[in-house]
C-alpha cells in the first residue's frame, strides 16, 4: 500500500507522468528494433507537421513523422543504424524539442540534444561495457598562473585503487565552447577507456580532461554564481594564457595521483581548439610529451590574440627540437569533410619537407564529435606500450 | 577568420541555433530579474496555448503564457520567489516540453525537468559559492553479498587530498526510483556541504551516496547494455537484501578513504525509502551510526516482501538497544503535508511512550526534494561536534 503510494507521489511530484497510458502499453521512444532499426514516437494529437532531425538522418531538412489515429506520431529508420551514439530533435509544427520519452540527453555547448545508442560494448566501445570500470572525479586544482581555482575531470583505470602501481597519463582536451565536462559525456571516455582497457587493447592510465578556457573556473552551472549560459565565444582562449598555465595542471596531477612522471608515460591530445593546445604544449615542452594527438585540430600559426605570447613564437625552431627528440607517436587525424581539412594537409607537407615522422588517419566526416570518439578509441590504444 | 569558422561550425553542427535572432537581443529564458521576479520565453509562432507549470505556480495546471506579435510567449511570475532551486516545463498546445533555451534540467527517476536557481550561495546553500569545493567522484566498489560491482558517488571536503587527517562519514541514502546521482544532483549535496564547510557551519565530512536499489549496479544509463528507462518499480528494494549488502559499501568506503572509523564518527540518513533504510540500518547496528536522519521516512513495519528478513524482525528490541546506547543525534523531519506524516507522527509515539530521545523538525510541504535539501542542510550542521 505505502509503497505503491510511494511511487504514485514520487510520479506525480515529477510534474507529468510522460510514458504511461493507462491501461495500454507505455509508449517508448526512441525504440531500439531487433535489427537496429530505430522507431521515434511522439504523442501530440494537436500538431501539424512533426518531423524528426537527427545526425543518422540524410535529408537536412529532416524526414516527416506519421500521425496515427491515437496522436502519436511515429517514424522508423529505412535502414539499421550501425553502433554509434546519436542525437536527435523533435520539430512541432516549428519548435524544436527534445524527446519527452528519452531521459538521455546530452549538452553540446549550448544545446541539448536527445541521444541515443546502438550496440553493445563489444560492438561500440562508448556503451558501458559489462567490465571493470574506472573511477571518474571532479576535482578542483589550484592554478597559481591563472589566479584561481578550476576543476577538471579524472579518470582513473579499474584496478587504481587497489594498487600500488604508477600509471601513464593521458591530458585530453576538448575544443572551442567545451570545458571539462565535454570529453567524459559528449566524448564517452570513461566508457572508452574501460573497454579498451578490459579487451587489452589499451594499457590502463589516467586521463586528465582539463577546462581549456582559461578565463572560467569550471562548467557553466559549477561556478559561483547563478546558472550562465554557455558560450562560445570566451576571452583567452587562444592566446597562450592556458598553455601559459597548462604546467599548473601537471604539477597538480603528479602531486595527487600515482603516475610515472617523466615524458614516455605523458600523452596529449585534443580536438579542434584543443588540437592546436596539443600542438603548441607539445612544442612548446619538447621534454614533457612522448604521444601527441592532433584530432581535427585547428593548427594555427597566427592565432587569434596571440601574437604577443611567447607560446606562439619561433615555432619552427621549437618544432624541430621537438621531432629531433623522436617522439614515440605524433598523431594526425582529421575527416575529409572537415573545414580545417586544407590546414591539416598544409602542416603534414610542412612536416613532410622537413622529414618529421608522424602518424596520419583520415577519416569520412567533418568537425563532429563522432570523428573525436573514433579518434581517442584508435589513438588510445597507440600509448605507453 | 578560423576561430569565427570555428564557433559556426560547432554552432551549426549542435543541430540548431536556438538563442540568437541575428540583429536582435538573444531571447533569454528563464530571465531572472534584479527583483527576483522570473521571465519566461518562447519562441512558438504556430501555438495556439502555451502554459507553464513549476513548483513556484499556485495554480495546479499551470499559468497561461501571453503570445506576443513576434511570435515569443511569455510570462513573469507575479511576485519575487524566495532562494531555492525551481522546476518548471511549457505545455504547448497539450505537449509538455522543457525550456529549450534553458541547458540546465535535471531528472528525477523518468521525468527531465527545466531548472533554475534563484539566490547567492549565502542566500542559498544549493548555489555554487565562491568557496572551496570538494571532490564528487563516481566510484564502483566490490559487494560481495549482492554478488555484484555497483556505483555510488562519493564527496570528499575541500582539502581532503592535501591533508592527512581522517574525516566522518555521512551515509546518504536516497529514495523509491531514485540512484547513486539523486543526492549529488536534485540534492545538491556537494554544493549544500561546500557552502556549510565553508562557512563553519558544518564539520568537514566526506559523503557516500550509495544506490539503493539492490538489484541494479548502478544508475540507468551507467551500467552494461542500452540506455534503458528508468523505473520506480524495482525489485528487492525493500526485503532486507540492500540492508544485508550495506556493510560492503562501509568496508569499502573505510578500506580505500581516509576515516574516523568509529561509530563516533558515522552517520546514516536517507529520504523516503532511504529513511526506511537508514532506521533498519541503524536499528541492526546500534554500535555503528551515532547519527540518525529520518527525512520524509518509510517507517513501515511491513515492509514489502520483507516479512522473511531478519533485518525487519524484532525491531523493538533492536531499538531498545540502539536507544540504550544513547544515540548523539536520533533525528526526524517531514512535512505537514506529507503522506507519510502519520506514519511519522506513530513512530514518534512510540518513541516517546519508551522515552527514546530525538530531535523533531516539522517542516511545510509534502513529499518533495525542497524539503530534502533543507533537511540535508539542517541535519549536516549537527554531525561531528
Amino acid at each position: 500500500m505505502i509503497v505503491l503510494a510511494l511511487m504514485a507521489v514520487a510520479t506525480l511530484s515529477a510534474t507529468a507522468q510522460q510514458s504511461l497510458e493507462w491501461g495500454q502499453r507505455p509508449l517508448q521512444s526512441p525504440e531500439i528494433n531487433s535489427d537496429n532499426t530505430v522507431t521515434f514516437r511522439l504523442k501530440a494529437p494537436e500538431a501539424q507537421h512533426v518531423i524528426l532531425t537527427g545526425d543518422f538522418v540524410q535529408e537536412q531538412q529532416g524526414v516527416a513523422m506519421t500521425k496515427g489515429e491515437d496522436g502519436v506520431w511515429q517514424y522508423t529508420t529505412p535502414q539499421a543504424l550501425a553502433p554509434e551514439l546519436y542525437y536527435y530533435a523533435f520539430n512541432v509544427d516549428g519548435l524544436r524539442m527534445n524527446d519527452p520519452l528519452n531521459v538521455y540527453q546530452i549538452r553540446d555547448v549550448n544545446t541539448v540534444m536527445s541521444i541515443f545508442l546502438i550496440g553493445t560494448a563489444e560492438e561500440c566501445p562508448y556503451a558501458v561495457g559489462n567490465v571493470a570500470h574506472g573511477t571518474v572525479q571532479k576535482v578542483w586544482y589550484p592554478s597559481p598562473t591563472a589566479n584561481m581555482t578550476r576543476r577538471m575531470t579524472i579518470y582513473t583505470p579499474a584496478g587504481y585503487a587497489d594498487s600500488r602501481e604508477s600509471y601513464p597519463v593521458l591530458y585530453l582536451l576538448h575544443g572551442m565552447g567545451g570545458d571539462e565536462e565535454a570529453w567524459s559525456e559528449l566524448g564517452r571516455a570513461a566508457q572508452i577507456m574501460d573497454n579498451l582497457i578490459a579487451q587489452g587493447k589499451a594499457e590502463p592510465m589516467i586521463v586528465v580532461m582539463p577546462n581549456g578556457n582559461i578565463s572560467q573556473e569550471a562548467a557553466p552551472g559549477e561556478k559561483a554564481g547563478s546558472f550562465a549560459q554557455p558560450s562560445f565565444n570566451l576571452p583567452h582562449t587562444m592566446d597562450g594564457l592556458y598553455e601559459e598555465a597548462f604546467p599548473d595542471i601537471v604539477k597538480y596531477v603528479e602531486d595527487h595521483y600515482r603516475v610515472k612522471a617523466d615524458k614516455r608515460h605523458r600523452a596529449v591530445a585534443g580536438l579542434s581548439m584543443g588540437g592546436f593546445h596539443s600542438f603548441y604544449l607539445s612544442a612548446n615542452h619538447p621534454d614533457c610529451f612522448d604521444y601527441v594527438g592532433l584530432f581535427s585540430a585547428a593548427v594555427m600559426r597566427e592565432p587569434r590574440d596571440g601574437g604577443a605570447s611567447a607560446i606562439y613564437k619561433d615555432l619552427d625552431a621549437k618544432l624541430a627540437r621537438l621531432f629531433a627528440a623522436k617522439p614515440q607517436l605524433y598523431w594526425i587525424g582529421i575527416g575529409r569533410e572537415d573545414f580545417l581539412y586544407d590546414m591539416n594537409t598544409d602542416l603534414r607537407r610542412q612536416f613532410d619537407e622537413k622529414g618529421y615522422r608522424y602518424t596520419y588517419v583520415e577519416s569520412t566526416g567533418g568537425h563532429i564529435w563522432r570523428n573525436w570518439r573514433c579518434y581517442l578509441t584508435e589513438f588510445a590504444q597507440l600509448l605507453f606500450k
